[in-house]
């Protein structure tokens, strides 16, 4: 039983003691920095072979250069040997050191006064440990390349910088400018390790010293940060490469949290060895036969923090100490079940929840415009920006068309302006972006339909009526039922919209093609202006006389009441062409840009300017291609004069005098759908939006939301504009242009993403140039329709991207050998998660034929579909077969058993996100409507 | 020093004992299974947790499905408990088992005669240890979904199947049903681990079995595997997770080459011990602060052979018994020196070295024929084919335009099927694809313009003196000179063929686009044809009178001699576009499907077709997109008729009557520059082909091949056909398509390349088909120009992809940090290596601009340029300056230096592939002239 447990006796009682005694004061971050003696001829110099931050990196002795930060493997021999040479070595602690000659004679000392050397070694000793010191530096690649111009024996290498005075205590200008010195924290102390063959030792000479005070001394140190820690091993020639292992051992073990603070605290050589034990207690081992010590490990995403390790150790976990391998498994991370926060707590007082949300925004109030100040928000406003007239333009020219152009583009555009300026001023999430969607659409094509009675004042009215209603569910807390709004219902909701957003860009993208071309025929390929009957004499007399029919235009010819005859009327040669790769280039150009972020190429700033601007670049790409191509593709149209686009009506609409009294009181009906409709829109995009992935840190007001959207729907109504709400895929576009990322300090340590820059500039900015584009004609009039209709088509892909649904279609045509190791996949069954996906698969299906009908918006064909699914949803995801039951013989009477559905928590938080399966009747309503 | 070497000092010895004893009789690969021991309610019964092969597998609890292979990370905790097991437990070496209860007996027996256990335990543990063992199962995920259907909660799990027998000895069905089986080697046998925990025991039951035979126990494995080894772990409750551990620990020893050659070696548990003991000293070990050992480590692309530590204990090394960490470097594998084997040796006899060669190709006379038949011979036929015809009519094309049809695409065809089928069937190398290629083309076109001699016989005679100095090359084994050719030359070379493809693929793409097109002026857009100007009175008469020239189509307007005229003639509509994309949309897809082979969809073999046929796949979707538009695309023109092209030259070349008697000598001098353009293009594409990277087997055969395209050249040009010569990019293509990988044997290992499919069998039916072709029109006119071309462009990227100029080229792009790991940069600074690439870069461009003129066939103008590359070069690979100013100095004075730079060896080694920069006058003239 020699070696189980011989380093864990009483290392526990002792490291206790140690890491327990004064907790506040965190001991600094170590950097540290290994050189090797070079022997040259007679001369001797120290060169620097590796450092570590958190990572080792490697002089790459041939190349000149720095490796890429690797986590360091070290060998269970060097751990034993460095265990060795502590035991045996000198170890002084608390030395007061002021410069590296007296360091190294009071080490000296120290040796000669224990016995480990004689006296007459002092000398060569000291003269050793004063060597120069030479560390590794990078250079800019035009300076490398004009030194290869010069000899290349010369004795400097141009790579590489020389203490010369190791004398000095000032950092020397080399230090100063190395670059590296932004990756080391700032109250970073350096550990140094010297390793090195001398040929008149006969055995090790070992030396581990800390000092009282961090000292800058010399050159020892690459950057100018004060030496806290010195290792020294010299020993005799011909186990080089053994005590290098042993320096990277220790080297390793400085830069570990725990064991840093314990050589910190270390009160003697035995609180070291403890230190030791510990790391070796906690290491992980790799079988020699499985992997190659050869491969330099990449360092991991996410390394696991100390604290575990500390608890072990201060008492709080009495664990039997035994880290859980991968083939352990239990211990993995469960989702945390998901929680909405406060925000939608129901406070059962008059506005409580209004008032809690403005209560929670007012201290942002400033940070809101401060935060908005950064090269990001420029790139998301132009990307927001586009997305938004492009929106504006599609709906007013769909609105247009549905209402004889009382809304048309004009009213879109200024609408757009209004309301989302207003919405991102004083809206509790400002990061959601208001638009048109398609149900607004579809009720107002259904209202004007109706046209017994007059449309502008009905609408005027079912607005107000709305935004009473509103009024009242902000008054009530209403929006607190949101809660309740599962993973199944998002992804539904998610992947709804974005395959509309997917289909309605390529379906714009029909032109036709003149398929019976035949470039032998072209003699006979003709589009002729034939004059009209001539009838009438007075006609004849004024046009036939001077027109010379063949020479109009096609539009002349129409205006003239010409007819257009021949085979070549019908085609625009090569639009369809040049319109689908327009579209399709700006589409793969911007995903490619995106991309560009993780690749190799340029340094990393560069990238992600590229990948911030990949749309606006994409845009202005293909704007650019097809000006040079010069082919009439459809453009941009915005209107150019300030009036309303159907001249017969006003700026404002008038609430009384063209429809009967009793229609004042009836549009509450329809009124009641309408919010019902903008109820539902509005919250599922701003659960979404506020989805605990994207680490808001402001919080949300669901209830300031809701607010905005009624008060800015009775305003809407009087004007005579669209009415809004919160738009899903712009929404997450917005997001995800402005997510933040750590810059990552310690080389080979992943940014980590550390938030949204939350703020109303974005938002405001997009709104009000938006409105400013009415008189941005002359410049947007370039950009042509396929373009724009490409960045849609990246928008619905985009966030299809995020959602988890997508991943699940895609294990379907994975064999299971081949699936990435998603954490769901570790706990449930792949069938159940086939099951799964197949039942959203299946409602998405159906949701999507219901869509484009009118049934859309007509609530009772729902509640059946809702039961179907409901159904198939308990056998899913219910993992006792008592709730399945239930559930299957209560089938048509769900809303009683609402309650019930709560409590049986029977939920999918195994299968990825969290939140209790409850009340799903919402969530599908939600589904089924609002597609 | 307690721990170091603590497990060192005596184990040496005792290993080099074991493993020395007899090594002629290995030992079978073990496939090591573990169960632990579950509790439901009262019933007991062995689940399996995890397996090994070589690398582990888990059963993922949840999930109920294998996880991904991956290395197995143990805690050095659980390696030292497993000492400590082994040494205080029973080990029964050598037992005679028959069948599990005996086996069991024996053990317990053991351990109560041991004084392990009291003798009232007897009973209660060979209880537990014969519970039923129950294996972890894939099933076909629609079974699983069927399965769904069933209630949820019986208890048999459907995924899981149980050996209800144990005591039976013959396999089960489970078992033989077990798809695994084809996992394991032949030759394995089974290593049990059994881990559980019991309430009756208070220390832990702990034995180490090995058999005298390996048996099969019953359902004990989850395979029909015999069993070999048990280890048997049982102990109180509350360790579980300990155990498990442990139980790892001895699995992952078990898979150990070393290991488990001391396990099956071992005479008593000492032996063992010292087994433990050296794995321990081989491992790696990762610090907890650097790494989480939840995470799994994916298998390494190669493990280390386990030769390394044998030889350590068998005495051949005396190294220091440290792995050399990533840390150390040194180590590292040198390239070894590049070396073309003694194909290329200079053997001094007469015909000496094609004698060599038809001794070298005899023996796989019959192999070069079986070995074609396989699934991958038919896409790489396609493949080619296509390849080849579009070559064939390319220059058939060109070399029509050039030499007024005395050679076109019929003769092209023709040619190519004859000096193909011929040079497959009978070559050296029959993976070298021959072909028309660039310098022959201009060569041709010079020849025919100095129109004063019959073009025809010329030919004839420069072809029979050129066939006569190529058969005196072969005679005096000149070919012997390659082998001087160095990677700079062979990737230049490569580089350059790769960018003539591309660049001749996109310049072929350009179609006029008709950009001032208004569709409001399709009125007045037209193309008609003009009546000639009726001079004479007798073609009036003829055609006048009945003809109505705005009827007529653009080909008869202008066969009677009419005028087109409009805006509309010159353009056809849409092809442009619909041909760039036909080009760009084969090109692309072709390049996806190719990477497909690499995505995690589909299951392995339908991704290995998907990829083999992805040329073809997308051949045939562009040509149905093609068909559907149905657009007057460009098509493939294949003859249908089996004539000369030109009417008037028949099918043999007369060699005497049309030219003075002097041409016949004098053609000696134009047919010398013929042969040298033949041989060096001949002989460097087939040096690429033979490259080691290839790992072909069967041997090269620059002479043979070298004789073959001589006596080619005399029949081509009785035949009038043109001359053919190996083409590298399609050379590099058909080996590329019949790469052969190694169908992965243990899970998790990397299958890896083997090496080709060489055969004659692919060659001869591409030329073939090719030949058939002829008559293949009615079929091929279907294919569009641009789809062909997109095939095209694809052969050159890949072809690029392979070299490793191209790699250097983007390190130009990339920071430092973010280049790839690639072993030259370890051992090259960074600036040599661009200067190197630069020097590269240069003489390609120098090399591009050359090859559009006239000169490209012309030597002298090339030395100059020669001189200027050659000092470059010297000072980018010599690494001393010695060198660099010798070179310097000498400047012009290149070829009487030849000698002494080929001993000097300043090699660029370092840089990537080995071969001694010498005799670079070869390879720089190569490049020079045959761009």
């Amino acid at each position: 039983n020699e070696h189980t447990h011989s380093f864990k006796t009483s290392d526990n009682l002792m490291l206790r003691y140690i890491l327990g005694e004064d907790d506040d004061m965190p001991t600094p971050t170590l950097f540290t920095e290994m050189d090797t003696l070079q022997h040259d001829g007679d001369e001797m110099e120290w060169k620097e072979s590796a450092r570590w931050v958190k990572f080792e990196e490697k002089v790459e002795e041939g190349g000149e250069r720095w490796s890429k930060p690797h986590v360091s493997t070290l060998t269970l021999h060097s751990l034993f040997e460095l265990r060795t040479c502590i035991q045996t070595g000198s170890v002084l602690l608390d030395l007061e050191g002021y410069s590296l000659p007296q360091i190294v004679d009071d080490i000296v000392d120290r040796q000669v006064a224990d016995g480990l050397i004689g006296p007459e070694l002092r000398e060569k000793v000291s003269f050793v440990l004063l060597r120069k010191h030479r560390h590794q530096h990078k250079k800019p690649i035009h300076l490398s390349l004009a030194d290869m111009g010069k000899s290349n024996n010369s004795p400097t290498n141009p790579a590489q910088s020389r203490s010369m005075n190791d004398i000095s205590d000032k950092p020397s200008t080399d230090q100063m400018k190395n670059k590296f010195m932004k990756k080391i924290p700032r109250d970073a102390e350096a550990s140094n390790v010297l390793i090195g063959e001398v040929d008149f030792l006969d055995k090790p000479f070992v030396a581990f010293v800390r000092l009282a005070q961090a000292t800058t001394l010399g050159g020892l140190t690459e950057v100018p940060v004060p030496t806290r820690f010195l290792f020294v091993l010299l020993g005799p020639h011909g186990k080089g490469k053994s005590y290098n292992e042993i320096g990277r051992a220790i080297a390793t073990l400085m830069v570990d949290d725990l064991f840093s603070d314990v050589a910190y605290k270390a009160r003697d050589r035995d609180d070291l060895i403890a230190g030791i034990d510990e790391f070796l207690d906690e290491v992980i081992v790799l079988p020699p036969g499985e992997w190659d010590p050869k491969i330099r490990i990449e360092p991991p995403k996410k390394v696991p923090s100390a604290d575990m390790r500390y608890k072990l150790y201060l008492g709080q976990v009495n664990g039997t100490g035994t880290a859980g391998g991968p083939g352990g498994g239990e211990d993995e991370e469960m989702p945390i079940p998901h929680e909405l926060g406060e925000e939608l707590q129901f406070t059962g007082r008059f506005c409580g929840g209004l008032w809690l949300d403005i209560k929670r925004k007012v201290p942002w109030i400033l940070s809101d415009f401060s935060q908005g100040f950064h090269i990001q928000s420029i790139s998301a406003v132009l990307f927001i920006y586009l997305g938004c007239i492009t929106n504006a333009i599609t709906f007013g020219g769909l609105l247009g068309d549905a209402t004889d152009n009382y809304q048309g583009v004009m009213e879109s555009f200024l609408g757009t302006a209004l309301a989302g300026t207003v919405f991102c001023l004083l809206g509790g999430q400002p990061l959601i972006i208001l638009s048109s969607t398609g149900p607004i659409l579809i009720f107002e094509k259904l209202l004007y339909e109706s046209n017994t009675i007059d449309y502008m004042e009905l609408r005027l009215w079912i607005g107000l009526h709305s935004c009473l209603q509103c009024l009242i569910l902000v008054a009530t807390d209403a929006s607190y039922i949101i809660k309740y709004i599962t993973r199944f219902t998002e992804e539904g909701f998610s992947s709804l919209i974005s395959f509309i957003f997917i289909s309605d860009a390529i379906k714009k993208m029909y032109y036709p093609i003149n398929r019976v071309f035949k470039p032998d025929y072209v003699t006979t390929y003709r589009c002729e202006c034939i004059a009209p009957d001539q009838g009438e004499p007075l006609l004849s007399l004024l046009f036939f006389c001077c027109l010379d029919w063949s020479q109009l235009s096609k539009k002349e010819c129409v205006k003239y009441g010409g007819a257009l005859l021949g085979n070549a009327c019908k085609y625009v040669p090569d639009l369809a062409l040049i319109s689908f790769i327009l579209f399709f280039g700006t589409y793969s150009m911007t995903v490619s840009l995106k991309k560009f972020k993780t690749s190799r190429y340029f340094p990393t700033k560069l990238r992600k300017l590229i990948s911030d601007f990949s749309i606006f670049m994409s845009i202005m790409t293909f704007v650019g291609l097809d000006m040079l191509v010069g082919l009439d593709t459809p453009k941009l149209i915005v209107p150019t004069e300030f009036q309303p686009t159907r001249p017969d009506r006003g700026w404002v609409v008038m609430p009384f005098g063209k429809n009967p009294w009793w229609v004042y009181v009836a549009s509450a009906v329809p009124a009641l759908l309408v919010t019902i409709l903008i109820f539902m829109d509005q919250q599922i995009s701003a659960v979404i939006v506020n989805r605990k992935e994207n680490k808001l840190k402001k919080g949300c007001g669901y209830h300031l939301d809701l607010f905005w959207v009624g008060i800015l729907m009775a305003v809407c109504s009087f004007l005579g504009l669209p009415w809004y709400v919160a738009a899903t895929v712009i929404s997450i576009a917005h997001i995800d242009s402005l997510k933040m990322e750590s810059e990552s300090s310690a080389p080979g340590e992943q940014p980590q993403f550390l938030g949204v820059r939350e703020q109303r500039l974005t938002g405001i900015l997009v709104f009000v140039l938006t409105g400013v584009s009415i008189f941005l004609a002359p410049v947007l009039q370039y950009i042509p329709m396929p373009v724009l209709y490409g960045v849609f088509l990246y928008m619905g892909v985009a966030s299809l991207a995020g959602i988890q649904f997508w991943e699940r279609i895609k294990l379907y045509l994975m064999p299971a050998k081949h699936q990435p190791d998603f954490s769901f996949l570790r706990h449930v069954p792949l069938r159940r998660v086939h099951l799964f996906t197949l039942v959203q698969i299946i409602c998405l299906a159906v949701l999507w034929t219901l869509k484009s009908t009118v049934a859309a918006i007509i609530f009772p064909v729902m509640v059946i579909a809702l039961c179907v699914c409901l159904r198939w949803r308990g056998s899913v995801v219910c993992n006792t077969s008592d709730n399945l039951k239930s559930i299957l013989n209560e089938s048509f009477f769900i809303i009683s058993k609402l309650e019930r559905f709560q409590q049986t928590e029977c939920s999918i938080t195994h299968v990825g996100r969290e939140s209790p399966i409850s009340s799903p009747i919402y969530c599908l309503h939600r589904q089924v409507i609002f597609a």
